[in-house]
């Protein structure tokens, strides 16, 4: 792992046991304990892993473009495997088929579509708007969350994330209702974001349920996250939104904004409501 | 197809090559030339073909909760094969990987969680909000369509589909810009809608790219859709709805709502602007 400096990299890295650039292969993965969010190792995490696999099958096309996971059980701290299969490469995207494996149990299954985002015209028109978060040293850090919540999700200590103050009722028992989480975030070490550490901060904001009052895990069924472009270096804005409970389920939308004002990964996941 | 007595039964039905039930198989599909749409067959049926195949395979979970699909061909009509792979079944859900092929050639690749919608939590609360319809008399029917554009969307004849009359501005030259359309909806023969017609249903709208003024065919790669209530009978209310063109792709969110007010339906695709 030559030139990797950041804990994150170290984290989501792979190494090909077997592989054939172009049709698939299998990698073996170490996953950190450093990424336990309540049941499991984090599933925005585990996706940039996926990514990293992938990303080998298919070198020329670099970069995230659509990832869908179906997460069939709860990821462990420790050795895992990831086996690729190319469907179709051609033209300027690749759509690869990936499942990590635990000890022969399956923990997700994946689908992808990669390409070169660089590569993509420039050209945007947008009427989303970017979440109305305060200046940072007006919002909430992580950093004081209670040891104790600390203590069960480790995952906390791999990134700043300052909340939106109206955002953050839940942590003193007065969640808003409105079904909407925001914050600023980065990782550790100064590590810039890019695409596939986007397809982690998607899922790193606490469920969206905590501001419906309705605190706990919320396990995720499926996530399919879009990188829409390539992000900026600096802070991003993530925001979570959920607008229908129904079935003991719920959606949950998030967006990823770049310090430049950019919509630059989109995701919705379907999880179920805490017990 | 004993008691199959509506079209769009007729032509999502599969026929068991060879099967396992919670394990997997092979089912042979016939893909009508009355679903296409520009250059291929309509991605939303396809999605209930394949629907079809996986209920297939997991019988006691007859009802898709999220489907995952990416395209990697233009398929056409004639035969066809679906593969089904249970990757996991267990506890109330099912999840399965499937590919459908024609002559061998990979046309789409899909995910999908099943389980029993009847079975669920009936509880629901939503801040959506349905699309806000006029009543149908003055709505615009797609029957009021050019016989030139009916001639290359056979599909058209397989629906009935009243149009806001806002959101059909494209038609005359007059796109809105605002990137919405909505419709009434319901399928020939008073075929009743059920989840896995409602497959079908988020993709069969026109391009939202249409209401942006530009036309064309918006080739969708990739799809996941979230049933999120069994549908009451009668006609359904369509939105298709984009916030963000960049990369030259743009995303568009579809939501079906049912007769009786429930948001029964999301979907998500990332589809490639019209050249």
């Amino acid at each position: 792992m030559r030139g990797v400096t950041a804990e994150y990299d170290r984290d989501i890295s792979v190494n090909a046991v077997a592989h054939q650039p172009g049709i698939g292969g299998e990698y073996a993965a170490d996953l950190s304990a450093g990424w336990i969010v309540g049941g499991g190792v984090n599933g925005g995490f585990l996706l940039s892993v996926i990514a990293n696999a992938i990303r080998a099958s298919v070198p020329t096309k670099p970069d995230p473009i659509s990832v869908s996971a179906y997460y069939l059980s709860a990821s462990v701290p420790g050795p895992a495997t990831v086996t690729t299969q190319v469907k179709r490469d051609g033209g300027s995207i690749a759509t690869v088929a990936a499942d990590l494996l635990q000890d022969g149990t399956a923990r997700i299954s994946a689908l992808a579509t990669f390409g070169d985002l660089a590569a993509l015209p420039e050209a945007s028109e947008t009427t989303a708007v970017a979440p109305d978060l305060p200046p940072r040293e007006q919002c909430v850090p992580n950093t004081m969350a209670p040891e104790e919540l600390r203590a069960i999700v480790p995952m906390m200590e791999r990134f700043d994330m300052l909340f939106h103050p109206d955002h953050i009722g839940w942590a003193v028992g007065q969640p808003s209702g409105k079904g909407v989480i925001s914050a600023w975030f980065r990782l550790k070490d100064g590590r810039e974001p890019d695409p596939i550490s986007l397809l982690a901060a998607v899922d790193l904001l606490p469920p969206v349920t905590f501001d419906l009052g309705r605190p706990g895990w919320a396990p995720t069924l499926e996530l399919t996250a879009h990188v829409r472009a390539v992000p900026a270096p600096g802070w991003l804005r993530l925001q979570h939104a959920t607008r229908n409970v129904a079935g003991g389920m719920f959606e949950e939308d998030c967006e990823v904004w770049d310090s430049a004002g950019h919509l630059v990964a989109q995701s919705r996941q379907l999880a179920r409501l805490p017990r």
